[in-house]
């Protein structure tokens, strides 16, 4: 686990433990890939989708970048374009290929991407091997944000491939699918939650973005939060209510999203014979009332909960919720790629299902905490100027690392955004 | 004054003062055209501006579709259609005429958009007058909401003006421009406030809008802010500093508007002969350095605000900071059409300029307050459902009725938004 | 009439005449606008649409910048700017205000362009009284081509408006409606003409555009044309039977066109209750069976003549069949603004309808005629350069001048405008 | 030879030689793609371009829908969905998948493709190995069609992937550049031809497309053709000229484009240093003078011949022109893909480079000749419904194959394509 770089050891099983998480999250990347045919590494379905031959070569274009070339003299990169293929969005960093042309370049090949891989593992792992305490120390953190923005864009990889392989009418499976575990859906409740001032952000050992930082108070007020996420069943309902034809449900900008894109379901799902069926990484099947809803976006969510006369959490409430809550789940390690249903009632008093299946949205536009400034460099680009049109998101979800997360963590996505595993959980005044 | 009508008075006078507050608002509309032609009122010159006419009969239609009929049985409008053409974005109120087409709407003519205000305006006097003690407490609160909508589409016909104007070659000018009052403008120092939980929000008699309730409690850590607005000669600098070619200073969102748009200076900026121009109500002339700079954007805001080592304030800080400061500054009722420089120094320890001359944007997404509800109604529409994608702005600006504004006001804008007089105040953390 | 300045007479009468010419041309376009409101005149209702101020601006500028310029040298205009904002499409002469924001603009106002009006033509009558017989000889051309320039865009002003109303939902009428004449529609006939070898193009004296020049040979098939025009009757029944849901019927481009523009039926008809219904320049109403079928595209013209196992003409047999044809029809000069119906078969092997009520689509592109030379200088820009992508059209239509038409003219638009009176008159192989 | 099929010859080698044809011109299609990786056939580099993949089953879907199906009774596809996916433009097939998202589509992989092929042809070879004398001759004309579609299918397939190939900044070539033949390029010289009635469209034996028929007459006024296309160092002169600045030199249109598109040169070439460069299927390299000028628009060539005071040849003129000269040029059997200069003069009173090399586009609208019918069925909607806003090209390419070219060979695309191998020839008046 990546977690367990970060503890206090001797300095020869950092450095032997630092290489080997490294190894285990450069590997997973490719076991990602291993249901893939060449054929799908290379498309974008659309201009948020990347193709997946593109976020292996660009995770590894971040070491290159920000690991071997300040730090090992004498590298030299494969190909002297490869640079400029496969800078994401660093300004700071020189000219970059336009994200929406991803798609256009079938070269270097998909062969040439995995040896672009093992090139700069091998000079990754040699550096990190021959490396002084003190010079293992300065690489360390570089290391490890290398592998925390890897373990994201595998994140990416799996929502990416679950949208190229639904733009294609053979609706073509990823993985077989899993038998479902015996169980039945409790009942949703409300937990209860006092006012005062809560301490909100990191400030645990280990790793963590700028943007969990720095810790500070807020006050709540009162609040009740859900005791599980909102399924397909419940979501169905809205649907059969008109939900999607009611525009005094709906924000603005939502409502006009919905009839621009003639939304009338979340994502994936396609009326067949009068049937809701949904595509998954295991195919075309039918919805399955008790799994949680996903892949609604932020108005989707929003109006649901309007729906439902109850909202959405704020993101503080739902870190003063998650503390005490195991950090255990339905992540992308567990290998189902997709939410799985609750099949027992959480301990009383916790709420269930905060971690992994789905990421939740909350109410609360993504921006700085009080006294946050980006790190400095071009690393300082990673969070801060998204900070603008974006809503938070918490919890993980089916297609995220188990390492990767953690109780403050803050991923954040426009609010029209549906290709992400994303689902609702509510909150509602006292 | 507006703020009048809700005083505890006698019945008859409370009659007489709303059916005079009712006159002088309505009158004032008509005031803000008369240095219009004909053919001024009839453009609208990007989707976001109405033309002046449409303004001048939906605030009408507004005291037409919710105070004459519901109330008054043997109503009938002079028109059949006028309800079609001049809903703005009441859904519940049924179909309406597409916004960016109302530029194309040569009838009703002028003549006959001031027949239907004095239509409209005669039937309400005679409401108003024959309504007993209970019914006039009934109807008061519709005709202040009322007015108070017609003072904000006041602003907006000011700054819509503005806007068509800008757009032709000739520059015609809307009023003669005002010799500038002598003085100097007086260095911009920092004002600090101590941590704490405040109560943010109306609590106050009279008149506010649903999004300032209900009045809650904030923690807020220590800040500092700005004595007064920054001007076009400080902005000046950051345009010489190549503020509008640096990435690393915008937001992401911000940079691309920046490069889609051609962004290199506030809008209706020009450059000719190597020297600033600005076309303002008053033409085209020389920029002033000591005036506050206006029609700058969200993002702009933000990036002079990164570039000065500073940042906006959230609007809990302003409301904090606004407290004691007396509300006066340059309103509509002024005349002056346009922010003014600041000549004398503030009284120690206390803000300049926060009321009037320009809309202070600050760091706060326009998110509902803990508990927020919509009002009830098609009046629910008003504010809530654009709680997404916007940012609040405080202060009120030259285009504003003083009797309009208050301390808690939450005025939005989308971050891209430039054609409304908003401005720049910094802050910054202890 | 203008074709009477063409023929040989005195200098003194010619110069009288052409005076008189001058000043019935220039009197008609302001005829055209009496009855409109001053805001009618401001408004561009789709990119292809000029405000009629414009028009009235525009047609005076031509006289400006063409006759007075380079012939009076103390002539000022009454505004440096209105060059720039006056010029249609002439790169050669300078830079001009962008076509699409030509609504934008509210000055000069209505009486301001009235007022220019007046002043450029005081200045071209002066001239016109002062010049020498040589001189005269000289300025003849220019003014001839301004007042065809003007005549032509007397059309579009009528189309225009006509586009400008029907986009208000309240259906403004330009003029009553006038009573129909009695008559009975006779029957469609088919007149044959016999191949050959045919002059084309213009050869008389008097005035004809560059494109119809020079005059050529062209051989010609053997032929059939319709004996009149296409009627609503006929294009209900292409309608009823699925012509705009059966792609099989169209060209490929006007498939796609019917498909992104939702078409069901001709520019300005609209269904209600199971009727159909049209705008007119008389305001809505239902749509007549026997009027000839109006504001059809090339490709609804092209769909139809294949549904009916006919095609069109192609402009070579259109201008043959024309001969001895007498050049009468319902012109605008006739005051009715609309396409009457047929009501009397035409006299034994002529053509009914062959001028006026609608211009009528060929299946000829719009191209150059072997050895073509366009006119040298900016009045070469008149014609030769749109020789693309547009389609010929013939007759004229009730919008046209009767002074303005000729059996060689050549009026030419893209395959899908529509907002012309543009109509169907079917040619087929023997 | 596909001609060789045409010919009269016993029952027995005409089936031989069907077969013979059928497997020769598919496997030319196959020997395209050697040169290509896996990931080269899924890009969809814009619109117009299919990716390889998707020609190769297009081609292989039309002789199974148009000729399996039909006379097979018990044949199936592999894949039930592919008729969908795999359907260009006929929509009297049935649905079809959305032309700009060919590139989304990863599966059927490039393997399965070369299954299909092979599945496809197996069958097809069969039937005909087993086909009545009757029967063959029912068939042949279907066999005949579907190869000569898979030619033009073949070229397509050279132009997109070139296409492909050049979006890559990596630039990488698909063969290797031979060496140039010594020579000199001889002057252009004008050759003339006499007015007169002639003899247009085809009549041989053998097959041709329905938009080459009827043969007909049409009248010539006397005029002269260019002895040899135009070169890159000619056309070089024209852009040092500023040709691409000058809006007097462009069709409206054209100058539109040039301007939205920032055209400054043909596709594929970039300017390094002061020096043009062009991406050629050889990969990046410097711009050749004597080799005929390529990848430019019918604008262009317009524009051209303008600014060399001439003109394009008709259609008709340039077929008349053909008579006579040798069939014989630098096609794709030669294994050049890529324009040749010319190094030795044409015989006296003859053209050079009139097949091959490039497409050189006429002033000729493409439209129906007189008496023109669209074959029934399916088949009816290869040509016919693509008779507007298009240009007619003669001649064929270095992309096309020798055995598919005719002298009535009529090619067309819009007037803004560049991405096919077009170049000029130049005509003018006597």
């Amino acid at each position: 686990m990546v977690k367990d770089i970060q503890e206090q050891v001797s300095v020869q099983s950092e450095q032997a433990s630092l290489i080997e998480a490294y190894k285990k999250v450069r590997h997973f990347s490719e076991a990602i890939c291993e249901p893939l045919v060449t054929e799908d590494y290379v498309i974008q379905s659309m201009p948020d989708v990347s193709p997946t031959k593109w976020h292996l070569a660009h995770t590894t274009w971040f070491f290159e970048t920000f690991l071997l070339a300040p730090n090992m003299p004498d590298y030299t990169s494969p190909h002297p374009q490869y640079a400029y293929l496969f800078n994401s969005y660093y300004n700071s960093i020189g000219q970059r290929h336009c994200r929406p042309k991803r798609g256009l370049i079938s070269r270097p090949t998909v062969e040439e991407t995995y040896a672009y891989r093992k090139y700069v593992d091998h000079h990754v792992i040699i550096m990190l091997e021959e490396a002084s305490e003190q010079k293992l120390a300065a690489l360390k953190p570089v290391v490890t944000l290398g592998l925390q923005h890897e373990q994201q864009h595998q994140e990416l990889m799996v929502t990416d491939i679950k949208h190229v392989l639904s733009c294609n009418p053979l609706h073509p499976a990823y993985i077989a699918e899993r038998p479902a575990d015996p169980g039945q859906l409790p009942p949703l409740e409300w937990l209860r939650y006092a006012e005062g001032i809560y301490w909100i952000g990191f400030d645990g050992e280990g790793f963590s973005y700028d943007n969990e930082s720095p810790r500070h108070r807020e006050f709540l007020h009162p609040f009740e939060l859900a005791s599980r996420l909102i399924t397909n069943g419940e979501y169905q309902r809205f649907i059969e209510d008109g939900g999607y034809q009611n525009p005094l449900l709906w924000l603005s900008d939502g409502w006009r999203t919905v009839q621009e894109q003639e939304w009338e379901a979340p994502l994936y799902w396609e009326k067949q014979d009068g049937r809701w069926l949904m595509m998954t990484l295991s195919g075309l099947r039918e919805v399955k009332p008790d799994e949680p809803v996903c892949h609604v976006s932020y108005y989707e969510a929003e109006a649901y909960a309007r729906w439902a006369q109850a909202r959405l959490a704020t993101e503080a409430e739902w870190e003063v919720a998650s503390r005490g809550v195991p950090m255990r789940g339905n992540f992308v390690d567990y290998g189902l790629y997709h939410p799985a249903p609750l099949i027992t009632a959480p301990p009383q008093g916790q709420p269930a299902q905060m971690y992994g299946d789905v990421w939740e949205w909350t109410q609360s536009a993504y921006l700085p905490y009080p006294g946050y400034h980006p790190a400095p460099g071009a690393i300082g680009e990673y969070n801060g100027k998204f900070m603008c049109n974006q809503f938070v998101l918490r919890g993980g979800s089916c297609a995220t690392s188990e390492a990767h997360i953690r109780p403050t963590y803050r991923n954040f996505f426009p609010p029209d955004a549906r290709w992400q595993f994303t689902g609702i959980r509510l909150a509602r005044e006292v």
